[in-house]
C-alpha cells in the first residue's frame, strides 16, 4: 500500500498564517515568487513525487544498491536513472539558487517543502539531491566567483552531483581528529585519506560526481582550527579519472537505495574552498539550511506513514462502537475509526506532524529572510531564531517523527509490521535522521553550549519576547484562553529551565550537558506550542472559510491536551542534574 | 558485533530478593528445584544461548524463511535444524511441564528466565519453541487425559512442535467474527477456513506439527461464544498428510527466521479440545503466561542492545570531557563514557531493563504461585496479581523495551544504523511484540475493562495494599526515603487516576477507553517503581557484600529521578478524557 496525498493546503494554510507574501515574496530576491507562483510549482512537484517518486520506493528498498569492487562501481536500482532525468528537467535540483549559477532563485522555504514531498515519497533518492544542494550552499557561500561559475551551473544543472565528506573512521562528532591531508601541487592539492559515511560517494545517476572534502594542509594547527575545505571532482574537467574511490559500501537498516561509501583519496586532485584553516567555519554556516532540511524528515515520513495507516484504520472492521449509536447495523464490525484508543494514535501523529511542520516552515521564513532581508537589523535578528531554532528542529523533529511512525505502524496492527504498508520501511529509513548531520545529542550540546550564551542569552530573550508579544496581542480573546494559558506555562517553565541552566553550567559544565537533551526537547513542545498558537489564531479569524478551520482547532486543542504535557515529565529530569548520571564508575555500567 | 552475557547475577539477586527458596521451592510441585538448583540450569542455558543461538541470529535475519509453492514447505536457515535437535536436547521445551509428560517439572519462573535469553539470542529461533509451549498450556489445561498422553510427550520431547492458529484474514482482535469451521465426522471433525499471522506454521525443523486451531461447530452460536479449540496435526499418527497447508508467508519488517504463514485448511482432521463452544474461555487460562513471555521480550532485547551499546562506548574515542580531570592525557580523544549524555542514554536503558525484569520475575512468582500453592485463597490472592499485571507487562515491557533498543542504537550514532553492530536487527525483531498477542491498544482495554472492574476494584486494592505495607514497613529507614517519597507520590497518582477512570466508565465507557493506555503506562511505571524498591532494600541490606549491590541503588535511582517522573505527563492526559478524541468526524482525519 503505497499512497500519499502532498499536504499542498497545509501548506498553503502555513504560508499565509506566517505572511508569506508580505514578508518573502516582499524582498527583492524573490519578488518573482508569489504565493500563488510558489504553490503552482509545489502542486507540480507534488505530482511528481506521487506519481514518479513514490512508486520506486519499495523498488529501492528491496534492491538496494550494488557495489562493484572491481570497478568501485555503484549502481543504483532498477529506474533510478530515469528518476534522476526527469527530477532534474523538473529544476528541483537548482530551485533554491541564484538563476545566474542555473538555478530558478526560489526562496529556501520552497525548498523545505520540495524536501518535505520528496522525503516522504523517496528518501533514499531525495538524498542525493540533498547533497547537491548541501555542498552548493558551500560553494556559494565560500568559494572563489570563478569555482562558483565552473562548479555550480554543473550542480544545478544535475550534470554533476555532490557530496559532503566529512567523516573519517577514527572521528565523526570529533572532527579535530581528522587527518586526510593536502599536499600544495602546482595551482591544486592532492589530499589523501579514508572517508566514511559518504552519501552518494559513488553512483550511476550523474555524469560526474563532486566532492567537498575536509583535510590539513601541511601547516595545519591541531585540531578543529586546522581544516581546510576542497573541491574534488571525480572526473577531472577533461575527464582524468582522479584518484578517489568508493572501496566499500555500508549494509544499513533502511535507505537502501541510498549508498553509504567509505572513500579513499589516494593524492586526488583538488582545490581548496575558501581560506586555509577555516573549513570548519565555513560548514557551520550551511549547517542551518541542512539541519532544518534533516528535520522536515521527521515530518515528511510521518506525515506519509500517517496516511497509510488512516487508508488502513478507514478500511478495516474490527470490533463494535463503545457508543451504541455509532454501530453500523449492516456489519458484523464497525470501522475501527470508531474505537478512541486508535483516534488517539492517530491524533498523536496528526497534531505532531502539523505543529512540526508549522515549526519547520516558521524558522523557514526566518532563513530567508536572514539572507536576503535588505535591512542589516532585521537580517541579525531573523539570523539569531534560525541559530536558536536549527539544533531544536534537527533533534525534536527527528526523535518525535520516529516515535510518530511507530504509533501509526501501531494502527495497523499486524499488516502494519508487513511490508505490505510501507510503513516498516519509512520506520527504518527515519532512523539515521536521529544520527547524521550531528547526532541528536550534538544538537542538545550545541543548544546550550553556543546558542543560549551566544550575546549573553540574546537568541533565548528574543524568542520568548516572541511569545510574550503573542500571548498579550491574544489574551482579550476567550477562545484563545486554552491555547495561551498552557503556552504560557511552557513558556514558564522554558523559562525557569533555561535559568537554572545557565546558573548550573557556569559553575560545571557537566551539569548543563547532563541535561541538554531533555532541556531540547522541553524547548522543542513549547516551541511548537508557540507555533501552534499562530495557527490557532489565523483558524479563529477564517473559521467561517470551512471545516479546515474547525479540524485545525481540534488538532491544535489535542496537541495541548496530550501532547505538550510531556514537559511535565521533563521539567523534574531537568532540574535533577547529573549526580545521577556521573555517580557511576564505568565497571558499573 | 554480537556479543550476549545473560544476566545471570541479576536473575539470581531478583529471585533472592523476591524469596524464590521460601515461596517457590518451598511448593511440593518445585521441591526438586532449589535456587542452586534452579541457577545451574540457567547457566547451563545461558552458555547455549550465547554460543549456539546468537551466531545464527543474524545468520537467519539475512537468509531468512524460504517457501516452496509447489510443495507448500518451509525451509528455515543454514543451522537451524541442527539448533533445534541441540535446543531439544537441552530439554528446553519441556522445561516447565510435568514430568508424567515428559517434561523437566521446573517452575514457570525458570522458563521466564530461559526466554528471556533465548529472546535476546535469537528471537526468531526461539518462537518456535515459544508456540509449543503455549500449545502444551492449553492442552494441559483443558485438553482429556487421553489427548495429554497422545500429544504432549511428542511436544516435551520436541518431536513434534505446536502452533496457534487463531487469527483470520477478517478477524485478529475480534475473534467473534471467525468463520472457519468444523464438521463432524466419526470421532473426529473437519475443518475448514483460512488462518493468517501462523507463527511456524510450517517449517522443517521438527518431524510434525500440531495445529491448536479455533473454529465453529455447525450448531454454534454467533460471537465469541460460539468458537471451540481443536488439534490438527499436520500428519495424522498413521502418517497420512492432513490436509492443512502452508499457502503463503508474510513479508515483515524482522523476525526473518520466523515463518509468519498463512494456513488453508481443506477438511483437515482435528479433535475437539475440552467443550464445545467454550474454546476463548480456554485461551483466556493460557494467555497469562504467554503475555509474560511477550512482556519479557522487550526486556531481553533492550538487554542484549544494551550490552552491545555500551561495548561500543566503551571502545569509542571521541571529545574530551567537560571535567578535566577525566582526560586522557596519553590520547587525542577520550572514551566517550567520560560524556554524561551518552550516560544518560545507557541508564535510560539499563534502569528500564532491571526495572521491568524485576517486575516480569515478580509477577512470575505469583504465576507459579497460583498454580501450585496448597492454600486456596493464596492461590486465588497471587491469580488476582497475575491477572492485573498480564495486560501492564505485555504492554508497558514492549513499548518500554522497544523505545530502549532505538536509544541504544543512538549510543553507537552511525554504527548503530549498520547491520554490523546488530542493534538495527534487535529493534526490527522487537517491535512485533507491541502488536501480537493482543496489540497494546487492547492489553489496556483488558486491564481497564475486565481487570480493574473484578470482583469490585478487588485487584487494583490488592495492589495497593502491598505498596502501603511496604511504605508502612520500610519509612523508618532515611535511607529509604528517596526511593519511598516518590513511590507514595507515584501510588497516589494512581488511586486517583483509577478512581476517576471507574466513575467516568462507569457513565461512558468511551472515557475510559480512551485514556487506557496512558493510564496503562502510569500502572506500569508504578509497578516498575514498586519493584525496584523491593530490589533497593534487598540491595541495603545486603551493601556490605560488594559492589553490585551500591550500583544497583545508583540505578535504581536514576529510575526514580529520570524515567518515573514520566508519570507527570500521563496524569493531566488521563484527566482530559474522550472529548479531544472524539469531536473529530472521520473525514476530519
Amino acid at each position: 500500500m503505497q499512497i500519499y496525498n502532498a499536504p499542498l493546503k497545509d501548506m498553503q494554510f502555513l504560508l499565509e498564517t506566517f505572511g508569506y507574501n508580505e514578508r518573502i515574496n516582499s524582498m527583492d530576491a524573490f519578488k518573482d515568487f508569489d504565493l500563488e507562483t510558489l504553490m503552482m510549482l509545489m502542486e507540480q512537484s507534488a505530482k511528481f513525487c506521487s506519481e514518479r517518486m513514490l512508486p520506486l520506493n519499495r523498488v529501492g528498498d528491496v534492491e538496494g544498491v550494488k557495489y562493484n569492487p572491481e570497478t568501485h562501481e555503484v549502481t543504483t536500482p532498477e529506474g533510478f536513472k530515469k528518476l534522476y532525468q526527469e527530477a532534474v528537467e523538473q529544476g528541483s535540483v537548482g530551485l533554491t539558487f541564484p538563476e545566474e549559477y542555473g538555478g530558478v532563485g526560489a526562496p529556501h522555504l520552497a525548498g523545505v517543502l520540495l524536501s518535505e514531498m520528496a522525503t516522504a515519497t523517496n528518501k533514499s533518492f531525495s538524498m542525493v539531491t540533498g547533497l547537491s544542494h548541501g555542498l552548493l550552499d558551500a560553494l556559494l557561500a565560500h568559494g572563489s566567483e570563478e569555482q562558483k561559475q565552473r562548479f555550480a551551473p554543473l550542480l544545478t544543472s544535475g550534470k554533476w552531483s555532490g557530496t559532503m565528506c566529512l567523516t573519517e573512521p577514527q572521528c565523526g562528532t570529533d572532527l579535530g581528529m581528522l587527518t586526510t591531508k593536502a599536499e600544495p601541487k602546482d595551482d591544486h592539492y592532492l589530499l589523501t585519506g579514508t572517508k566514511i559515511w559518504i552519501t552518494f560517494g559513488e553512483h550511476d545517476l550523474a555524469e560526474n560526481i563532486v566532492h567537498l572534502v575536509l583535510a590539513r594542509l601541511p601547516d595545519a594547527p591541531e585540531g578543529i582550527k586546522g581544516i581546510s575545505l576542497f573541491l574534488v571532482p571525480k572526473f577531472d574537467f577533461d575527464g582524468t579519472r582522479n584518484p578517489i574511490y568508493c572501496t566499500g559500501l555500508e549494509h544499513k537498516m533502511g535507505i537502501h537505495a541510498s549508498p553509504t561509501c567509505v572513500m579513499s583519496l589516494e593524492g586526488a586532485k583538488g582545490w581548496l574552498v575558501g581560506e586555509p584553516h577555516k573549513g570548519m567555519r565555513a560548514m557551520f554556516t550551511m549547517m542551518n539550511a541542512a539541519r532544518l532540511l534533516v528535520g522536515i524528515e521527521g515530518v515528511s515520513l510521518a506525515d506519509i506513514s500517517y496516511q497509510t495507516a488512516l487508508e488502513f484504520a478507514k478500511d478495516r472492521r474490527q470490533s463494535r462502537s463503545l457508543d451504541k449509536s455509532k454501530r453500523d447495523p449492516d456489519a458484523a464490525a464497525d470501522c475501527i475509526m470508531v474505537h478512541p484508543d486508535v483516534r488517539r494514535m492517530l491524533l498523536n501523529v496528526k497534531s505532531l506532524v502539523e505543529g512540526m511542520r508549522g515549526l519547520a516552515y516558521w524558522t523557514g521564513f526566518y532563513l530567508d529572510i536572514s539572507h536576503h532581508h535588505a535591512d542589516e537589523d532585521t537580517r541579525a535578528e531573523a539570523d539569531d531564531i534560525v541559530a536558536l531554532m536549527t539544533p531544536i528542529i534537527k533533534s525534536f523533529m527527528t526523535e518525535k517523527g520516529f516515535d510518530a511512525i511507530s504509533e501509526a505502524m501501531q494502527v495497523c496492527g499486524g499488516a502494519g509490521y508487513t511490508t505490505d504498508w510501507s510503513i516498516e520501511q519509512y520506520m527504518r529509513d527515519s532512523r539515521i535522521a536521529l544520527i547524521y548531520e550531528g547526532t541528536n545529542g550534538i544538537q542538545a550540546l550545541d543548544l546550550i553550549g553556543r546558542k543560549l550564551p551566544r550575546g549573553n542569552g540574546r537568541l533565548f530573550m528574543r524568542f520568548n519576547q516572541l511569545i510574550t508579544d503573542f500571548i498579550k496581542a491574544n489574551k482579550e480573546d476567550e477562545r484563545m484562553a486554552e491555547f495561551l494559558n498552557p503556552l504560557k506555562d511552557a513558556s514558564k517553565k522554558l523559562g525557569a529551565a533555561t535559568m537554572g541552566l545557565s546558573m548550573k553550567g557556569m559553575q560545571d559544565p557537566e551539569e548543563a550537558a547532563a541535561v541538554a537533551s531533555p532541556f531540547l526537547n522541553l524547548f522543542g513542545y513549547t516551541a511548537v506550542a508557540y507555533v501552534w498558537c499562530l495557527q490557532v489564531r489565523a483558524a479563529l479569524d477564517r473559521e467561517s472559510e470551512g471545516a479546515f478551520y474547525a479540524t485545525k482547532l481540534k488538532t491544535a486543542r489535542y496537541y495541548f491536551q496530550n501532547i505538550l504535557p510531556q514537559i511535565n515529565a521533563l521539567v523534574p529530569i531537568i532540574e535533577a542534574g547529573k549526580a545521577n548520571l556521573m555517580d557511576l564508575d564505568i565497571s558499573e555500567f
